[in-house]
């Protein structure tokens, strides 16, 4: 920092973007929640209003990305200063990408007309989805607070969501087997459950992101997953 | 630009991270060919190529972030040369997306134990292949070559490719219906159409920066969809 004017003038410009991206992040849990609610409940409605939600999502992205971009030009921060504001911008493409899936599952509300709805997958797909906002939360919070231990918790506890997709994936494949009547419906949970899955990969980017924001280098231990090699010969949960 | 030197300076990192975007382009159109050629072919050994090679293409969108944000605090460029940057680095994103997804087709071909081929699902999925490949393409040449025109060229053909992304789904569903040994194959495949046509979506995505780095602002005009409406009832494609 060249002065302690610009010193002041950085910390100010941190402090907005670290609140965009909580901002943002608090749009992203709720679309998540409702998405998955529409869907259970068939609340067309509500599967739209997560539709709407994300151009919000989008242009919060754009901000944080446009405030990121000035304030290194302006500051010209280094080191660790430097790396917060490549994190927000990092975070805020997760939560894009976040807000995309959940609005993925929005749009998929208005196409479920059949009346099948097995309890045991239901209470699959909001196990899993309590699981991922969980991890979601707990990753937003651990960027917030600066927590690494916080982080890495998250980065491992992906294996859990990979396996309740797994097994969600077996059950509907078997619906489907069972009667074609099942089939279109069964397909649009797949996608939703990958969505799901995909949403938890976003948190444990995330997760890889504090752990380069503090210690200054990318992770290079393996990622943790689930192992999917019965699964990949017989479910297409790739 | 505070003098000659830093102008100098300035065009030699610009030239230096659009020539890292060229090569993560080449790579990933060709891990976009691989993929499909490998399912197409039944190829196991080639599809793990594909999923081998999205390591390269992880590392170097790091690369692209890390020297894009490297040129911005040393160069302070301001206007037309900060969007330069910037747009470099969402174009190495939608790449690594893109990558992202030919590798989750690449990990699909060891799963795909059926010997049902039908020609028409095969020649639909060429055909898909074919026109999102050529979007690629042609929209990274746009933005090297500062094309605005072609760029936008891109951006309204994307309607073409949902088009028989709903068609294939047809098709697919049909099979289904029809023998339910077909299920699992047809999953994958459609996981697989679902993929190319998100990597089409990332060609319009890079259409839309080439507008933001030419133009100075955000392409404002709603983008061109196929009208899935009857689809989004019938088939899971949204």
């Amino acid at each position: 920092m060249a002065s302690e004017h610009t010193a002041k003038a950085f910390d100010s410009d941190l402090q907005e973007l670290t609140r965009l991206v909580a901002e943002m992040g608090g749009l992203v849990e709720r679309m998540i929640t409702e998405s998955v609610d529409a869907l259970i409940r068939r609340d067309v409605a509500l599967g739209k209003r997560v539709v709407a939600a994300d151009i919000e999502i989008d242009s919060l992205q754009r901000v944080i990305e446009e405030r990121a971009v000035l304030t290194i030009a302006r500051r010209q921060p280094m080191a660790i200063d430097l790396r917060e504001i490549v994190s927000a911008m990092r975070v805020a493409t997760d939560l894009e990408r976040i807000g995309d899936l959940a609005k993925n599952m929005g749009k998929r509300v208005a196409a479920l007309e059949s009346d099948f709805q097995p309890l045991k997958l239901i209470r699959g797909l909001e196990h899993m989805t309590d699981l991922v906002l969980s991890q979601v939360k707990s990753v937003l919070d651990a960027y917030a607070a600066h927590d690494l231990p916080a982080a890495m918790n998250v980065w491992k506890g992906d294996e859990e969501v990979d396996a309740i997709c797994t097994s969600l994936f077996r059950e509907l494949l078997t619906y489907m087997m069972e009667d074609p009547r099942n089939i279109s419906f069964c397909i649009h949970l797949m996608f939703c459950a990958k969505n799901i899955e995909r949403i938890g990969d976003h948190a444990t980017n995330i997760a890889e992101t504090v752990f380069y924001m503090i210690e200054g280098q990318q992770i290079t231990d393996k990622r943790p997953k689930g192992d999917m090699t019965n699964f990949a010969t017989t479910v297409p949960g790739n």
